[in-house]
């Protein structure tokens, strides 16, 4: 028999994976292109071309270099060229040794609260916010500690925020591009969030860590800025991913910014690598540590992206729904029509559209859409949500 | 400040980091050359050109497809192939949903043992073994319980094992061929461990899975038979790893296999594919993932480790070493001329020779050696352990 824990985790990700099955039984009815599946945040825009020059390149060399086990945080050439593009970017002093590469932005987040969390310290996240989250902080016996949203804006609700902080608060998640929002933190946001946790840290003579998880950092529309968070509060750590910005996501690489800043910086540093190797990852993919080197000032084709949230947006609006239009990553998060937005979510499905109920994002009464879709799922999905709108916005 | 269990961790790693760091040093003051590293199993052999070859076919294809999410189990073809050859080769009965594609054989077992373990829940390993084995169990909360070595053959004693099994025992890691003695498990070996497990299952009304770590399957010498354990207990789980078999341990590519003759298989298997995700793997990783289904009948160069082998055997044999001549894997398991081991090793050291003390597989008086080193190091070396033997060995 499998652990009590686990028998909790399968019975709830079934809902997410009848919600898949249904959309593929759906597609082998209707066809795949009469299907829009709004549901998943997986990129459908290839990897940039210098992805495959670099691959190709690497090939030439040494092959028990290229796929042999190098030390646990990575090659240091690696994670020197990416401290040096930090750098350059936000004017930063890392080096390589405040960089550990790992699996993904998952594999990090995961590295980092091995390392932090004793059982029942607190992890705070502001809603709506990424599920996963809670599965992470769950795998080391922390506790998640929610500050619910603030939906005129989708800035993360501080007041609430100065409340929920106790003496067993480890650590705070921030993900700005948001997911499920899209919505960028401000820079007055995080100078306030800032601000909130070096009194709080006084105020209990405790560390607490923000862990920035930016897989979205790159997708950004209109030039917006997205600060960079070590610059405004010492005990920041930052997990990044290639998924979204070389569209990667299977590759699963990524890395983590331990800033020497941070308290303890040296046992952090020592801690991750310790906990990359002892929760199985060992080390980030090592062909792919030296592809993202090659490819560091090589970006995903954002235009793709803006085509279809305006064309989404613009859209939507006119038909009456009600959303923020964001200025990053790759969701729409629409205010429900009726207020279960689960039923919503069904009805959609009649208009064969697939996305996923706020609810998933502990945010009721909204829904996600994830437009990194092919343009034309967008154009074709449009006469639906229409429909949907004709039957439940109230003119 | 980082957790107090990862604190433990990194004052332990800070051990093998310091052997580390002090190669290093003495390649810098001596010459890369004359150092004789044979502390990592980190393989000397370049991959095969068939992962080259496999790599450029693929880049041909689709690059979403190449480089994007799939199920998290990994795609079903791949899945599917494995599965066929699996059952080409030991007359087994696999279906692509008994396989789950891992980040390496450390992502299978931490899945595996995510997806089983309640805190206090019993594995038991057998001395000497993998030190590894360890962490993962403590991730979960588990208490490793060890079987003491029997040093005149190095198979698992199964006397002390039968005493050691309780109520609360829910696993027990085999590892054969063996890290660190090289030795395969015998087929008589085998049947009497799943004798006694079947016995204590029905006695005790509980399930024990047997996790199979089988990184070295494919590194067998004079042809011989390595047992696959499904066929003898149906409770197996078996972890398998491309690191040795294809030269890959960077990669971070493998499997486990979850029978359906196992009790609660689709518990398990929908457990795993959870497990997967909320660790952070999310998926193996994707390229990888289809290099290794193209590259399913290629392995690494054999006859270049049996050099090393035979050439190190037998030279340490005549200077008076003790030690079992292994059929698989690539090191060598030696009895320590002086009682503490450590001792030794550190005298190697002034022959420029780094070899890992007994006591770091929980089997203190013997050395590992290993041997997956260039030719030219095994050779180069000789003069230093014939130095070590003249002082040490009593004739």
């Amino acid at each position: 028999m499998i652990s009590n824990k686990m028998q909790d985790y399968v019975k709830n990700s079934s809902a997410v994976r009848a919600m898949f099955e249904e959309g593929k039984k759906m597609a082998a009815i209707y066809g795949a292109d009469k299907v829009y599946d709004f549901s998943l945040g997986n990129p459908n825009v290839a990897a940039p071309q210098a992805v495959k020059d670099a691959i190709m390149e690497i090939l030439e060399e040494d092959a028990v270099e290229i796929h042999g086990y190098m030390n646990n945080s990575g090659y240091e050439d690696v994670r020197g060229r990416i401290a040096d593009s930090i750098n350059e970017k936000y004017h930063t002093y890392f080096n390589y040794t405040n960089i550990i590469m790992t699996v993904g932005a998952a594999g990090g987040l995961n590295v980092i609260l091995k390392t932090l969390l004793d059982p029942k310290d607190e992890v705070i996240v502001f809603a709506p916010y990424f599920g996963e989250y809670r599965s992470y902080v769950n795998n080391y016996d922390g506790k998640l500690v929610t500050v619910s949203p603030k939906t005129t804006d989708f800035q993360p609700n501080l007041e609430e925020f100065k409340d929920k902080i106790t003496k067993k608060t480890k650590a705070v998640i921030v993900n700005s591009p948001n997911n499920p929002t899209g919505v960028i933190y401000s820079e007055e946001t995080i100078q306030k969030l800032s601000k909130i946790l070096e009194d709080k840290q006084m105020e209990h003579g405790i560390q607490i860590y923000i862990i920035s998880d930016e897989p979205y950092r790159e997708l950004v529309y209109n030039n917006q800025k997205v600060p960079y968070l070590t610059k405004y509060y010492a005990n920041t750590i930052v997990g990044y991913s290639y998924s979204k910005s070389l569209s990667l996501p299977g590759e699963r690489i990524g890395y983590l910014v331990i800033p020497d800043e941070a308290e303890d910086s040296e046992l952090l540093i020592a801690g991750a690598n310790v906990a990359n190797r002892i929760l199985g990852f060992v080390n980030a993919p090592s062909l792919f540590q030296k592809v993202v080197a090659k490819c560091i000032d090589s970006k995903t084709d954002l235009s793709y992206y803006n085509r279809n949230r305006e064309t989404l947006y613009q859209a939507l609006v006119e038909y009456g729904y009600h959303c923020i239009k964001p200025d990053g990553a790759f969701y729409l998060f629409v205010r429900s029509p009726i207020a279960d937005e689960k039923e919503f979510c069904e009805a959609a499905k009649e208009q064969h559209i697939l996305v996923v109920p706020g609810s998933s994002f502990e945010c009721p009464g909204y829904i996600r859409i994830a437009y990194c879709v092919a343009y034309e799922t967008i154009v074709n999905a449009l006469p639906g949500f229409k429909v949907l709108a004709q039957k439940y916005i109230e003119s």
